[in-house]
Parts: structure tokens; C-alpha cells; sequence
């Protein structure tokens, strides 16, 4: 859905939203404008960019990518937002540099900060972690910048944490709402947020968390469901209830993939581990306890084997609206028969949304560049239209 | 040689060749106008690069190393060329993010596709599998593209594979062509690409191929030589003859260094594992059979062993034209008494060679960044010209 | 203390150094005037950076990233230079790609060169080794550019060797510089350079001998002081004399750390091992003897332990001048109570210089890259005078 580019910067120029000096940490931190600023630039950025403008708002500048899990996506994600913003990548790798809390994190952050514009953090393994950790690494970079041993303060940026997945769930919202042709078109759609069966363990909750307190404040009916015991955090839980509340929407935990799928216009099935045995595997790693991790995992596979039945198969689409809501997935899926033997969806089910899932991974380099953009420039909207006016080509 | 650049760009737009949107895989799928358009466009960047002129074409982009084994020439020839154009490199690393085929390899090409311009691919280990890959990631790019996915199609380009190696062939043409001064003056000329003895087993094929493969079409008189048993893929055998046939040039495969070397102009001796040894192995490692993988490596060491006397050494040389052929090698060399005890050549041989095989090398980031901009730029002509007539300075 | 941009230029003009198309390895073969073109060039270019202007002098080229051990801090300082002046680092992994000496050096050097302008090398580990591989590299630039292999020679940074570590000791001061408020401000202060108490062993010497071959050259009282039998190499004690009597300084080495300490304005007391230590790990790291290494790390941890009183405390702290000397560390420091049990400095004289330290550091990037500026520009004074008139933004 192409947009119109005056439009968008006088809407984001009317809205005020300042994010300017601020981090991306969690999105029920910020307000509705704040989050809608962050759409609008990234669908001026992603319009932009296929229109051949140059988005180049930095000449030089580093943005540190720290990552204490492995991914492609969000790396990928990350540099590309980065080089388009005229970012230079700089990976801080733990392996190389061993970094512990306290002092040293205060430290690291500022030494790898002199010429730094913005900090992404991928850190989702531990509950009680990575949140704390990305917090910690803010206060640093704080004192850095009031004591001036910063020329600037760099943003930083949650590319996920224990608690929320920002930059998954808003690319998320910006597929949906595409889909259905607006924000105010979602008010009264159901989504279900489901867990769905995968034979690995110890999957994030970030991406449920992240989609339930998001989706619940666009008036969305918001149905979570999971077996019995694999609930989510609790605090997220009541930010969600909260938002629907306010929004005009509905939240409801159920323990029936059907009752979620049921007239569902959009479903999310993802397979996560319950909070509880995350607990007791961040106890498990602090201690370094490598057999109570082997015996915690197969303990967890055993149980996950009793709600194989909690797959996205083509009987559970057609309970849906119509039997055509719409699949979402964070990627990548296990998918039943292609990459597992049994997983959360089948091929077929998968197959016909495939080309969805891309596009829906496709929004999150442009969420984090606007991300970026929105919490280091003190105006976007004047930025993006000089870039805009510049005449100039990105591919000569 | 410095060139005319006036004249080159008027050539390049006259030939009129459109590499536009494709990939470069293999150079027997390309038209001789198509390579002479690489050619012309490579050394147009070369020149261009002395001349302090900026070749920035891209102002941001992301471009994809996606090694499959280790190198460290090709690696910073693919980082030199894309930062010659303005492109960012990120490495895929498959350690990180462990790439399978099918399902994995499109969505994985995807993924990190979003913002990029070009792909480089690496992989040249399996006998069968390194151009099938390719083949899948530009598949799965076309897909992308064709469904919105992608704002751009990025330009994949082989930097090794099982059949081909086709920017080493190239930069190797290019070296030659200049030292002779010009590509008519090569016609009739004889070049020995012969096998050579090294301690080490398991090199790949796709040097040799590459080259038998492309000095075949510009009427050169080729002769491949190898010992008994150490053949390369028939179908580039084929490939290499009917070129012959094309150009008018000949091609001929004998067991013997001497007879190859005889009144030759160029001498690329050169290390390789027979194709049957290579598929072997690769059927080895996707059983993943150790000592099996162990007991080929010592039997095929035995048998080189027996051919130590295929080394480029002075009395070799002597048989050349004149006693003074051009020696080329794509580096690393084993050098007898340097790198090794006995090797491809010897000491004397390297070292009045060393710097010719530095200047073969040094047109690799240039042949590299060539076909990208050919597969990207829909009249590479007009952007260099536009570029050489911007009055920018590359270095201040 | 932000500094008169025309003057500088102006300064640095007339002082008329000529490090163009030389490398940055040791301070001690650099001119007065030289040292001081450096500091002045970094002075510039880190007020233009704080006042927005894009320093970006190359617009393409590459800059390698040699580290031949572990390190965060060089590293990110390394990459924030380059990218400042608008080179991209491409990290040369030795891990990926096994350098060894003599010809490989020399050819090396060349394949990764083809579009690279500068070169940055940590080599410290072993004593005897640093140094003669950053000349080897030199040697075969010089080699590859004379013989039309490059079209440019990189300049070589010594980021840290077996001998000096100058971007160390020149961000340290320019540190006291400013902190003093001149350079002239510097004659007849007191630096104690001491060595401190550390839990771990094989501490690199370079940053002491960095510091008092550079600091005895202002006209300060430099006392180093160790426990006896911590030598630093013999000719690095030799050109801190040398260097003393021609500055109307002095140079005087004690067993005391209280000695130094009296009466110091400054103290920068950090661990290190003894060169015959050095030495001796240096041959056993040749054979590959790891339970000789074993056995010297436990030899040398029982000895350090006896002089765990040479930790800079209060009560120390108290000794100098008026209670308040500078405290300087290179960072990581070893923090008593805080990053180990007793380390080189009590958690609270770290705490009150911390903020300091942090700025010590920070100058690193901007020395980094003005070597890189000096020994790549002509001019370079005309070159920053024109971006800073150029009118263009580094951040929109």
C-alpha cells in the first residue's frame, strides 16, 4: 500500500511525538503518539526507499550490535536499518570481549560509544536479564553523556528481551494493518495469539508478550491461548488486560487452540516455553549446572509431546473467519514435514502464507531504522523531507 | 596500461550487452559481448580508482558475503569491490546461523535480502552442490522479488563454486590481455594449465576449469595437463573444446608437464584433486564419515606423492617460448623451500614471478565490482560517466 | 577545553610535518614537531566532530583490522577512527586465515591492500615480534606500491606492539595536556609511572614504555618505580633518559611505589610483566610448551603476590601533591572488591577518577585517526579546513 509522502510528514510533524534523547525498550512504555510517530517514519523510510531517495541522515557514525544470542534475522535486520540511516555496523562480540554486569558493563558501554549514534541488544534467554541488562547499559551511557565523555547519546535499541520483542510485534502490527487497510480497520478484528507444538524447547516469550500488550491497544480482540501451565509473564498478562480495557478491545487467556481460532481474522501460532521452567533454566544456567539443563530439557520435550495437537493445520484455518484469517509468524516456523517431523504448522497451511510471513518480516529493518531515527533526531519529520527534496538517487 | 576512458565508455554503451538483473554464475553462460562489457567496466574502475575518481554508485546498500569455506583473498576482494561502489559487506556466517537447503535457503535468502544489493557466494568444496546453491538463492530471490517481497532484485555473483571460478578466470584474462597488449594479440598464443604437485590434497577444480573454459574463446591454443587420473569435470572438458572450435583456437588434454609447457607463452601450473576424489569426498561429508574422510586424504596424498616431479621449476621453464613465459597463479602458491619442501614451483621460478601473480591478483576487486554494477545498472555506461564527470575526489 | 579551530589549522600549516606516506609505530622515532601535527590534528578533529561537521576525508576505501590478540576497546577505537574518515573496516581474522611469516607476510599484505588506505596492528603478546611484523608489513607495502602492485601505500598504525603502545600514550597526553591546560604547562610536573599489584599475569609492557619514552620528552619529572626484578625492555629505559636530559626533564627509576607517589601530580600505576618473564614466554609460546607456560604463570603469580601492597589506595593517594594527583589507567583496571579480590587500585580512588579515565580513553579514536590523516594527506591542515568550510552536516 503505497503512501502519500506529504501527507505522512505533515501527520508525523503534527504529532509531536518526542522520542528525541530516548531509548526503544518497550512499547507499553510509550505512548500511542510515540508509537505512531515510529509507524510513520518507517513506512516513509520503507516508501522512500523504493522510490530510490538516499536516507543517508547520518554521513559517519558507528551503531554497535550486540547480540548474546545468535540470529540472522535480526542481525540482517539491524545492518540493513543501520546502512540505511548511513550507520557503519560494529559487532560487539561477547566472545571476544567478556562482559559482566556492574562496573563493566558501565565501562564497556561508554568505550564503545565515542563515535556511536545507536546501541541494538539482542538479549532474550534469561528471565530477569536482558531487560535489566539493557537498562544498565542505558544508565551508562547517561552518566557518559551528562559527564561529558560522550559528544552524543547513542539510542538504545531492544532487538529483544526477556520481556518484549518491539521491533518484531510493531513490524507485526504494520503487516496487519496493510492488510486490512488501517489502524481504525482493526478495531474488533480477533487475533489469536496461540502456542503451537515444536519439537525444540526453550523458545523465547518475548514474541507472545510483545504481541499481546501491542495488539490489545488498536481495539483489537485479543485471544491468548496455550496448554495448560505455559503461561506467559504475569505483568505482561495485566498490561495486556489494561490496554484492552482502554482501547475498547477484549483480552482473554484460554487453554483451547479452537476456542482462539475460532472466527479469528488473523492467528499467530508459536511455539514458547513456559515462564516458569524459563525461571528455572536461568537458575540452571547461573549456576552453570549442565545436567540439571539436560534433565530441564527433557523434561520439557516430554511435556510439549502431550499438545502435539496444537498445530496450524488446514481443519484449525477453517474454524477461522471464513476459513481465511490471516497466518502470522515471526519466522522461521517449524513446519511440519519441511523442517521437523511434527511442528506448528503444517506445509500446506504454511505454503499458502508464505509469501506473507516475508513481507511481515520485511516492515522490521524500516521499524528499527525509525526507531532510530525517531530517538536521535530532534524533528524526523524535517530530516526525512530534506532527504526527500535533496534530488538525490540512493542507486545512481 | 592505462586506458582511454572516453573511448572504453563509448565502446561499453556501443556493445550494448544487458547483464541487467541477472546473476554472474558461470562464464559459459555468458555471451562474449557480455564479458567484454565486464572486462571494459573493470578496467574503467581500475582506472577511474587511480584517478582519485569516487565510484559510490550505490549511496547505501547492503552487500551479502556468504562464505562457505575460508578464504581470505576472495573475502577482502569482495569487501574491496563492494565498498569501491558504496555497498556495505555483512558476512552471513553459516557458524551463526546454520543454513540448510530447500525451505531454509529461500526464506534465508529473503531475509537478508531486504536492503541488499548483491550476493556473493563462496562455496566450491562439494562436487555438485556449489552451483545448485547458487542456482537456489537466485531462485529464491526472483521469487521474493516477483512476489513484492523485495524492493530489488540483488545481483548474485559465484566467487567460487564446483564448476566455475569465474572473477579468478577473469582477472586472469585481464592480466594476460595486458601483458600482451590487447585481446587480438592473444589469438594464436599457447597457455599450459597444468596440474602441479602440492603437499596438501583437495584443492578445487574450478581454477583450472575456469580458465580452460574462457581462454578457449579468444583463439588461444590451450593445453591442459594432468597425470593420469587427475581429471576435472567432464562437462567443462566439453565446454573448453567447442569454445576451441568457436574461436578458432585448439584445445588438447595430455599426461605431461613438459609436453604442455613446450613453446608456451603463459605457464599456470597449479594443484587439484581428481573430480572422482572430489566426489568421493563430498559423499564422505555428507555421511559425515571421518575416518573415511581420513583414509581418502591419506590414500590420495600417496598418490600425488608420485608425481613430485610436477613442479615448475627453471628447467621447465627453459622448454617455454623463448625460456621466458608468463607464470600465473591465483595465490597462495606452494613454493618448494618456502611454503613447503617440494611444491607447485620452485623458489627461483616464484620469485621472478612474484610480482606479475600480485598484479593478476590486484584485478580481482575490480572484475568483482564490474559484474556487480553490469547486473545492477541498466547502462553501466552512463553511471561511470556520470560519476567520472561528478568532479568529486575520492580522497580529499 | 574547546580549541581555536582557525588557529589550530593555522599551526598545523606552519608547522609543516611530514608523516605523509609514512606509518605511525613508535613515538620514539617521530619528531617533536611530528608528535605535535598528531595532537593537533586530533584536537581538530574531535571539536569538528563535537560541532557536527562530517570529517569523511576518503569516500571509499578500506581500513584492516589486524588484531593478533583479543580487544574490545582498541578495536571499537580503531573502527570509530576509520569510520570517521570514512573508511570501512574489514577485520583481518588470523583465525580464518593463518598468517605466518616471510613470504606470507609479504603477500598478505598485498592481497588485502588492492583499496585499502590504511592498516591498523595489535601484535603484543610476544616481546622481539610486534615491532618486526609491523616493519615486515611495511617493507612489503612499500614493495607492492614501488613495483605498481597498489595504487595507493596504507599507512601502518601501531595499535599496540611488544615495544610502544603511541596511541595509548598520546591520548594520555593530550589527557594531562588539557587537564594542565598546555603542553607548557607540563614542564616540572611529576608523573609516577609505577607498576600495580594484579591477580592475572603477562600484562603487556608497552603501555609503561609507552608512557615514559613519550612523557619524558615535555620537560616532566617521570619516576617509573616497580618491585624489583619488573624491568621494562633496557632500550625503552634508555630512550626515556635520552629524551629527559634533551626536555630539561628527568627520568629516575625506584623500588618504591610511595617514592613515586611523593609529591606527584599525576600517577598512573598499572600491572605488567617483567620483560625476562616476557622473554621467557615468548620461547615456550615458539615451542608450543603449555605446561611450561603453566608452570611460568603459576611461578610469576607467587611472586606478583608478594607485592600486593603496590596498590594505589587512599592512603598512597594521600602522598602526592596536595592529596590530588591525576590518576591515569590505559582500562580495563583490576578494582579491588570490584572486578577481583585486591587488583591495581581500591575501589574508591577508582570511583572519583572514573569519569577521567572514561575522557583519557576518549581521545583515542581521534589520535587513531589523525595518524591516519597525517600519513595519508599531504595537507593535511587544507584537507580539514575544507570540510569544515564545506557546509555540510556529519548528523541532519
Amino acid at each position: 500500500m503505497p503512501i502519500n509522502i506529504e501527507k505522512s510528514l505533515a501527520e508525523l510533524e503534527k504529532l509531536g511525538a518526542d522520542l528525541y534523547g530516548k531509548d526503544f525498550l518497550l512499547t507499553w512504555e510509550k505512548s500511542d503518539k510515540e508509537l505512531k510517530s515510529v509507524f510513520i517514519i518507517a513506512e516513509l523510510l520503507k516508501e522512500l526507499h523504493a522510490k530510490n531517495v538516499p536516507l543517508d541522515m547520518f554521513k559517519t557514525g558507528l551503531a554497535v550490535s550486540n547480540f548474546r544470542d545468535n540470529s540472522t534475522r535480526t542481525r540482517f535486520s539491524f545492518a540493513s536499518a543501520c546502512n540505511l540511516l548511513g550507520l557503519a555496523v560494529q559487532d560487539l562480540d561477547e566472545g571476544k570481549s567478556q562482559i559482566a554486569h556492574g562496573e563493566t558493563v558501565r565501562e564497556t558501554a561508554n568505550m564503545i560509544s565515542f563515535l556511536t549514534e545507536a546501541v541494538g541488544i539482542r538479549d532474550d534467554m534469561f528471565i530477569g536479564k536482558g531487560h535489566t541488562y539493557m537498562q544498565e547499559v542505558a544508565e551508562a551511557l547517561d552518566d557518559g553523556y551528562k559527564n561529558g565523555v560522550l559528544n552524543q547519546r547513542p539510542a538504545v535499541v531492544n532487538l529483544q528481551c526477556d520481556l518484549d520483542h518491539p521491533t518484531q510485534s510493531m513490524s507485526d502490527m504494520l503487516f496487519i494493518k496493510n492488510h486490512f487497510g488501517g489502524f481504525d480497520k482493526l478495531k474488533g478484528k480477533k487475533i489469536a495469539m496461540t502456542w503451537a507444538y515444536s519439537p525444540s524447547y526453550g523458545k523465547p516469550l518475548s514474541v507472545p508478550q510483545g504481541v499481546i500488550c501491542l495488539m490489545t491497544r488498536y481495539g483489537m480482540n485479543v485471544e491468548l491461548a496455550h496448554p495448560e501451565g505455559y503461561d506467559l509473564l504475569p505483568e505482561t498478562i495485566k498490561v495486556a488486560g489494561n490496554n484492552a480495557k482502554k482501547s475498547g478491545g477484549s483480552f482473554k487467556v484460554s487453554n483451547s487452540m479452537e476456542s482462539a481460532f475460532k472466527d479469528a481474522d488473523i492467528v499467530y501460532p508459536k511455539s514458547w516455553a513456559p515462564f516458569k521452567v524459563m525461571e528455572r533454566r536461568t537458575a540452571l544456567y547461573e549456576k552453570n549446572d549442565q545436567p540439571g539443563l539436560k534433565d530441564l530439557e527433557k523434561e520439557c520435550l516430554v511435556n510439549n509431546a502431550k499438545f502435539k495437537s496444537w498445530e496450524c493445520d488446514e481443519a484449525k484455518m477453517r474454524l477461522t473467519k471464513g476459513g481465511k484469517a490471516v497466518y502470522m509468524h515471526c519466522l522461521p516456523a517449524d513446519i511440519t514435514d519441511v523442517s521437523c517431523k511434527a511442528g506448528e504448522v503444517s506445509a500446506s497451511v504454511f505454503e499458502k502464507a508464505r509469501i506473507g510471513t516475508y513481507k511481515e518480516a520485511g516492515y522490521k529493518p524500516f521499524i528499527i531504522a525509525a526507531m532510530i531515527a525517531a530517538c536521535t533526531k530532534k524533528n524526523p519529520a524535517k530530516v526525512i523531507q530534506s532527504l526527500y527534496k535533496s534530488g538525490r538517487k540512493r542507486v545512481l
